[in-house]
């Protein structure tokens, strides 16, 4: 599916190849500086330079139409390359607006985040938020490559470390138990340190990549990438938190739901909370979603849900939900 | 590729087969009152109707954000049907925002004017203009169905009549001459009632389906049924005349272009001039293009674009034209 590559030095054969007309980096005010180096790797003379809001405020309508209206002012035609240098914001709105820009232009994704170099940069989803719901619009749209790039990382303060190992947990969870085995010798404060990083980051990629080719479109298999998700959505909304803490709270809430539906065993539930301590992340046990916000699901259809769910450790499964079921659960 | 059908009593059909969670019809305030025969058909209980502006103004940023709007309130899933009644303005649009919106929801066209029927609706290309050029926003994105029914285009008016001619006459000349034998023994002012038109239509089809199988992405052959776009967007943007009789204005100024670099004989000229005085459309042949906006179109990659023209009556070629040569020969 996608390319993915672990250098940004490989930019620049890509550039040699394709001969591109134009090439524009989005990327936001604070990586410009922070990342000078990679900018300088990329290597292209009159290099255009489009800066975007970091964060999830970038991933909105209004600032959809400013970064539009930067392609059209600078003439990027079907021949042009886009490189989104950032993190998952900057990689959902930037590839979004390639996507539907002339009905499509190249473009390729450098994510800088451990988040988006584990998750959000594969499995060509685009997308923004809408009216106050998590990537309602958006498209499936497959980058050139994908350049996962380890140095980008260096600098990530702790937070943005838990938001990455959110994903990564997950990750081990669905579908790859050596990946829990490697985290459960981490610690949030000292994992960038560690030589084990790289290892722990290409085996997420390869579970994420593993359910994107078996199902490109999200319409089967690949919903168990979502665990968490269905209720981590609607807290990260309400407390503004980051993606991967959501993720992680999704989790819990999800399998104590699983758990009293007796699809999940409490063993699960308890490994995932020993995982935590190990690796010193904290979490807020009094934060809950709203019921508005989940049945804004992408997943749900007339009065059901799909909902994903962790049956072993190493193994989830989806299961079709009634609303009300799940609401029953919930409260 | 697309699945086409003549008769709006199908409709029916395909929603019995698909059980969508809701059904929702995209149109104007006009049509609801002009096809209500045809709504009735569509005979789904508790339908919406969104109601969005009609003609060219329906194609703006502003109005894809209130539709989009408008598919969130009414809380439209991936499991929904969006049912595009319109002209291609709604048909544009609508397709647009049913392929972003959750990352793409199914949705049919109906088609209710000449040129929609025979040349937009068809395709597979969705989109919007943006900040004054046109359709420069916009998806691939295939309906379950295009629903060709000639009595919803019984009581156009003559300029809307022509509007569809334009993209029709394209058809015979760029590949298919039996269309121009049968255009040959009509009027613009009588053709609706013409037992000919029927066959007109399909043949037309055809030909923009010949085409997008070919070429869906629109990158190679495709760009043959751009002939007379290329000057023809420009000069509908400026004189605000309609697509068909813009295509026509742009085959005129295409074909001069084409004679004086030597790839058209001016018999084809010739053709189409005598075409156009038998079904009774006249001319105005003062319009000029403007050059900013001809360099806009998405066929440029660098200092090149990609020129179709006809190379004689029934057949047509795409050639690699420097911008330099382009703007010398259109002065």
């Amino acid at each position: 599916m996608t390319n993915i590559l672990y250098s940004i030095d490989s930019i620049d054969k890509i550039i040699k190849d394709t001969k591109p007309s134009k090439v524009c980096i989005v990327t936001s005010k604070p990586l410009v500086k922070k990342l000078s180096w990679a900018i300088k790797k990329i290597g292209v003379k009159d290099v255009n330079i489009i800066l975007i809001p970091d964060a999830e405020k970038a991933k909105e309508w209004k600032e959809l139409e400013k970064l539009l209206t930067a392609f059209s002012t600078l003439n990027l035609d079907r021949n042009s390359i886009v490189i989104a240098l950032g993190g998952g914001t900057v990689g959902d709105i930037t590839g979004f607006a390639a996507s539907i820009y002339l009905r499509g232009i190249k473009y390729i994704q450098v994510p800088t985040t451990l988040v988006a170099q584990v998750d959000s940069a594969h499995g060509s989803k685009t997308g923004i938020n809408f009216i106050g719901y998590k990537n309602q619009i958006g498209s499936f749209y497959s980058p050139l490559a994908t350049v996962v790039d380890i140095r980008c990382i260096a600098s990530l303060s702790e937070e943005q470390i838990i938001d990455g190992l959110g994903e990564i947990i997950k990750a081990g969870f669905i579908k790859d138990r050596s990946i829990l085995t490697l985290l459960d010798k981490q610690n949030v404060s000292t994992i960038v340190q560690s030589p084990d990083l790289i290892t722990v980051i290409k085996k997420s990629i390869v579970v994420k990549d593993w359910f994107t080719k078996k199902d490109f479109k999200d319409v089967g298999v690949r919903q168990i990438l979502n665990v968490g998700h269905t209720i981590g959505h609607a807290i990260e909304l309400k407390y503004g938190i980051s993606h991967g803490r959501a993720v992680i709270a999704g989790m819990l809430h999800e399998l104590a739901i699983a758990e009293s539906l007796k699809l999940s065993p409490p063993s699960i539930r308890v490994a995932l909370e020993d995982l935590l301590k190990k690796l010193g992340i904290k979490m807020d046990t009094t934060m809950k979603a709203d019921w508005k916000t989940i049945v804004h699901d992408k997943k749900i259809s007339g009065t059901m849900i799909n909902f994903p769910f962790i049956e072993a450790v190493g193994r989830a499964h989806v299961v079709r939900l009634d609303l009300k079921v799940l609401r029953k659960s919930l409260d």
